[in-house]
């Protein structure tokens, strides 16, 4: 069977190092691998706005900025259609259909909606807009047949939502939609950076994230004020590697290359980690080791998305193109949802002649 | 200002009694008062299917056996926009912006949906897509920017989260929607017709209905069977009026012409009743004033739909037509609605060029 990616992310905030590692990159070499036939890659609005709808404009002002990270690290809009949610208005019929297929129980069930109504503190004035987004996820995913969705594991609970409600039309109105599988991280290290403060995630509010278009001398100053070990106070005193931000950013990004070009005294990671251990390795050396590897990688990234930020009209006409494009396969996708669901009156030459013949008798 | 009536029914059934004498007589009426501009009827098979999905053909079937009604009982398409509501997409998705201004905790407390998940059954396993109609309810109203619902009382809580969600909308991104008025019918009576078991009210599923499409046969057949006033043996006996279907029939049906044409011997019914009250009228003789009243009205509409029967396809015309209409009004309020909440980006030059300078800085 030919194979259909679909991802995304929420327009809240520029994308940053977390998202990068977590997602970005294994995106675009998922899009260079040829093994897809179609990548779908959405800027979801219309879900930011779930519990956003007081703030508008701040979702608004970050598509471009989610669309100029996406060009920056290599999306290419000639091989992945990026698009935006609200311009594909078939996805919210397909949700309004769908609704009738879940129960209002086993959305409370729902672990991921569960946590995230926790941590938004919503508790009893949850928007019913967000309470019923896995439904809405589904909406996204079935639309273009997608057969991988790359997400992480915390996600796995939406995707089993999606294939009942896959299960649940193509029993009931016959087989029409695809039962989409889970694509996990396969580097379990990658699976999520911590902030530069040590805090489990990246967080725009915990002011705690390196972003993609960070200068050079931010990202110079955020690695000079990571958390390490706060134990690890002269030099000569041995360090911890767990829970060290620098040390963990560097699984994510050290290559035994960056030894002989940045770090020539040491052959691998093992060695450096081994020599902080024991003692006589000071911070600073590992934080302008890993500078210098984050900047190789953020470099091109860099330049590119300067040169985008030049041709910003230019963007809004991929996004309005990749739009188009993604509307016309959700829209047949959609047809095919009313006709199995035979709503699709106007267009049943049959079924309006069965009317006629039954009311002759 | 303009008036506009938004109303309609649920394609689950034929109409009966109780539907004309509670809103389709009514909406006639106001149909040709020439006091509204513009007057929607929806057949509302998207609602339908909120709880009817694992049996959609029923809704299916029921589309034409409510058309054939309304035109039978005088709605005129060149008056009134006859539409069905799957055929205006833009419904759902102004439903899906919508879900964002309502928690889930205000729908749960809305009276209406709490008696009819109990009258359903429904208790844990309640679809989504019906725990959350009244937010379709609202965009159903709003979309055709309706001024005048003409609904019962027991709609009020659904009348009331319309106009939470537009004061929500208008107070967030700017006047855009109408605030809709309930208008109840004027005559306490005809409120609610009960079925002809006595039980409160017409259901299919008791089988106590008289539909407007039964035959005169029929008809009579279900008035000679009705419940009358158990205690009331002999014709000498006295009988009583409260709760006799009979005499609650009369009481929305019958005028003072009616007596002189087929029951002379009295003068209204006012002496009828209490002839009946102190002994002396049997049912046989009430119920067959009842027949004649109820044929003097159903004879006309029973035609109607006979001759409407054999021109089948011309309905489905008119409801293509009705369709197309009803989706131009609902696409122009989306469009209002789209451009208040600005996520109308690709029509938004301004916006563009704001982003522009913006990164040209």
């Amino acid at each position: 069977m030919e194979k259909t990616i679909l991802t995304g992310d929420r327009p809240t905030g520029k994308l940053h190092l977390g998202h990068y590692v977590g997602s970005l990159k294994g995106r675009v070499a998922l899009q260079n691998s040829g093994e897809y036939k179609n990548i779908f890659i959405m800027i979801a609005d219309a879900q930011a706005l779930t519990d956003n709808a007081d703030n508008p404009e701040k979702v608004r002002q970050n598509i471009i900025e989610v669309a100029l990270d996406y060009l920056s690290v290599g999306l290419d809009p000639l091989k992945s259609t990026l698009f935006i949610q609200s311009q594909i208005p078939e996805l919210c019929e397909l949700a309004f259909y769908y609704m009738n297929l879940v129960t209002v129980s086993r959305l409370q069930r729902n672990p991921t909606v569960k946590s995230e109504i926790q941590m938004r503190d919503f508790e009893a004035s949850i928007p019913v807009g967000f309470f019923t987004y896995p439904i809405s996820q589904a909406s996204d995913i079935t639309a273009f047949k997608a057969t991988t969705v790359p997400v992480g594991e915390d996600q796995l609970p939406m995707l089993e939502q999606t294939k009942e409600i896959v299960r649940k039309f193509n029993s009931v109105y016959g087989d029409t939609l695809i039962e989409p599988d889970i694509l996990l991280p396969d580097n379990k290290a990658c699976l999520r950076l911590p902030g530069i403060d040590g805090k489990a995630k990246m967080s725009k509010s915990l002011n705690n994230c390196i972003y993609l278009s960070d200068s050079a001398e931010e990202v110079r100053q955020k690695v000079m004020s990571m958390y390490t070990d706060p134990d690890h106070i002269q030099v000569s005193d041995p360090g911890k590697i767990e829970g060290n931000c620098v040390f963990i950013y560097l699984d994510a990004f050290c290559k035994p290359e960056h030894f002989e070009k940045y770090l020539p005294d040491y052959q691998n990671l093992d060695e450096l980690k081994a020599h902080y251990k024991r003692g006589g390795l000071g911070d600073v050396k590992v934080k302008r080791f890993l500078i210098a590897i984050l900047e190789e990688e953020l470099t091109p990234i860099r330049e590119r998305r300067k040169e985008l930020e030049a041709r910003i009209p230019e963007i809004y006409d991929i996004l309005k193109e990749g739009s188009k494009r993604a509307r016309e396969v959700a829209a047949k996708t959609l047809d095919e949802v009313k006709s199995a669901m035979k709503i699709n009156y106007f267009d049943d030459i049959d079924f309006i002649r069965e009317q006629s013949e039954k009311y002759a008798k």
